[in-house]
């Protein structure tokens, strides 16, 4: 049932009115003899969720609960999660089922998820996300990000898993703090660069350096982008140098993103510096959002819920308008659709009837109180109601 | 019934056993004869969670949506605030009712409530949570903080109204910003710990100041705590200044604040720098924590889950380890606790039997999942059920 007839809604909280769906689109018009009817109630209609980082591969979802003792740097976690995986039972097809089956029921209409690839496991978790992005392709969008979550140029063996993973049918090259991890940020970019050239495929990079070591690598990054004519294809993750104190610095980079057409997609981690989203916004950069990972082996947070990212976001950019509020949930919405380069995305006449129904008087409202969905759909389709996606859980 | 046979709980997420409550206190051995039994499931027994920093009187729950429109800095939202509240309909004993009765639900056995005292509305804020702290007192102990909010040297007549709702009976003197808003740092704080001292009550001051201006301003308080021997009954709230970027600076004041016994209340926001809490601990100060305003005109956040604050805590901390994680929840426990001076908090024998059932298998996944909490006692008594309040909010 694909061709519905959605009654009582507000697109984006304005006006009243019911919303005709037809064969997957939405469209203009009567709904035809004998559509299926839905009261939304009066929620507020807005494109579906989506959920542009994610690590689907890796949450601990389901499992017993797994006390951190893990250590302090970004290295300590990278290890303590690649040699205890299989004893820890993450198998990357099942829990990432389980997630995304939340992503569902929250209202995430699509995922860009990276997935590790590194010379202890090889592809097999790419091939479980594969498995999850085939068996859920009716319910949302997958996206696989081919991952060297361990670094690529320390250890050999991972670029040419990275080919594989590329030639498997991951749909985005991705790629890991070029000098802080990899130590080579020529030979690390080079290598990703070169994978996204010969697949024809966008590229989306972790950058967790600060200050100028993360501005230096972004620098890198843009070269690349305008020397491949790659505007529009690639994505900076995290970028946490945008977040420096130097302004001045911040401004510049800002202003070559835009002109590079790079994205940049945050989390908004409460303890780190961010890139400012209105900044990057004004400036023209398309900026999505995702949850990072969820319940891990690197932290015990994170629901899936993009209401909630849209309200960190808010947070960490000290947000309290309306208006800054709804500028923080379109970060959620076609921020994310931007960097994913999804086609058909929105509410307009002929788009992908990929929505959601939030519960509030305003926007603002629906972040602040992130009930339980009261309908998602996909192509027209229900995949989740009051918060429980139409299926469950492996 | 204040007499109670709590059956299968873990305390602090031990052994799973019986706990004995009589006449509301926490007992050794078994209950009497013919004690009512509750089954706790084996859910984890915590102390009562305690908000020691929020703003009772302001928030707008329950009231129509709120279109936040309010200009960036900290005058603006003081200005539109004080100038909007009538015509809101902020009426502070029914709003104080409305946010202690959603606190109770959550689990807080306790709460320091920020009280508004200006030459506007004079003491009907003061008056209006007196009254709620009256009627709600078998669920849950409301200290007041008597507030200069618009500031008091920059408005004649309000350090006389701070006089007099310390007359009336609030628990706390409270201070705001003795350069930034009052503009006079000595007159401020010589009005407020003259004041304290006349009372014999304690101080708890709102310090935004950043950087240096707010080190001058702590070292000034620090200075009065100790000339007056007030060692444990000075707090200061948000204290900024401690999350400069100059470490040296802030382990200075940190060493100082521990010397002079002056507590800090964080609310950990996510866009501003804040004290770090581990750092503070370890040096022997007291932390506690609160939800700051919920849901106000200065911002349309926050709803009084002390569990959420230790997760906003942890996130703005990274604390990711379990350990790191029950320090979090400490804050809001033990660390308030010791803000608000509390007698007999606990859950060791003959301690007042103040405390929530928190649904995990660890305290980590009790702060991660934040269910709806399973039972709060209050001396004893049943206040709340399956994140339910036994008594309806007007």
């Amino acid at each position: 049932m694909t061709t519905l007839l959605l009654k009582n809604v507000r697109p984006m909280a304005g006006e009243i009115r019911d919303v005709t769906i037809v064969d997957g689109l939405f469209a203009d018009g009567p709904a035809p003899e004998g559509a299926a009817e839905i009261d939304g109630g009066g929620a507020i209609l807005i494109p579906g969720l989506v959920e542009a980082h994610t690590h689907l591969d890796k949450s601990l979802l389901g499992l017993p609960w797994y006390r951190n003792e893990v250590g302090a740097r970004l290295i300590d976690k990278i290890t303590n999660e690649r040699e205890n995986k299989e004893r820890l039972g993450i198998e990357p097809a099942r829990q990432s089922e389980r997630q995304a089956i939340q992503s569902v029921a929250k209202g995430s209409t699509h995922i860009r998820s990276h997935v590790d690839v590194d010379t202890h496991h090889g592809l097999k978790g790419i091939e479980g996300v594969m498995a999850t992005r085939d068996r859920l392709k009716d319910l949302v969008t997958i996206e696989l990000v081919a991952f060297p979550q361990s670094g690529m140029m320390i250890r050999p063996g991972t670029a040419e898993l990275m080919d594989q993973a590329m030639a498997l049918g991951c749909e985005v090259v991705g790629g890991l703090d070029p000098c802080g991890i990899d130590r080579d940020p020529k030979g690390h970019l080079d290598t990703i660069f070169g994978l996204a050239e010969r697949y024809g495929r966008p590229v989306d990079i972790h950058l967790h350096e600060r200050d100028a070591l993360g501005a230096f690598s972004m620098e890198l990054i843009i070269e690349r982008t305008e020397a491949l004519g790659m505007q529009g294809h690639v994505t900076v993750s995290h970028a946490f140098c945008l977040g420096q104190t130097d302004r001045t610095v911040a401004a510049g980079l800002t202003e070559a993103l835009a002109r590079a057409g790079v994205h940049i997609v945050t989390t908004a981690p409460a303890a780190v510096p961010v890139p400012a989203v209105r900044e990057l916004i004004s400036a023209g950069v398309a900026v999505g959002a995702g949850s990072d990972g969820i319940r891990d082996t690197w932290g015990p947070f994170g629901n899936a819920d993009m209401l909630e990212r849209a309200m960190f976001i808010a947070l960490k950019n000290n947000f309290r308008r309306d208006d800054e509020v709804e500028m923080a949930l379109s970060v959620c919405t076609t921020g994310g659709a931007a960097v994913m380069e999804l086609e058909g995305y929105g509410l307009g006449t002929g788009d992908k009837a990929d929505a959601v129904l939030i519960e509030g008087e305003t926007i603002a409202e629906a972040v602040a109180n992130r009930a339980p969905r009261r309908l998602v759909l996909k192509g027209g389709r229900v995949v989740a109601e009051n918060g429980v996606c139409v299926v469950e859980a492996p």
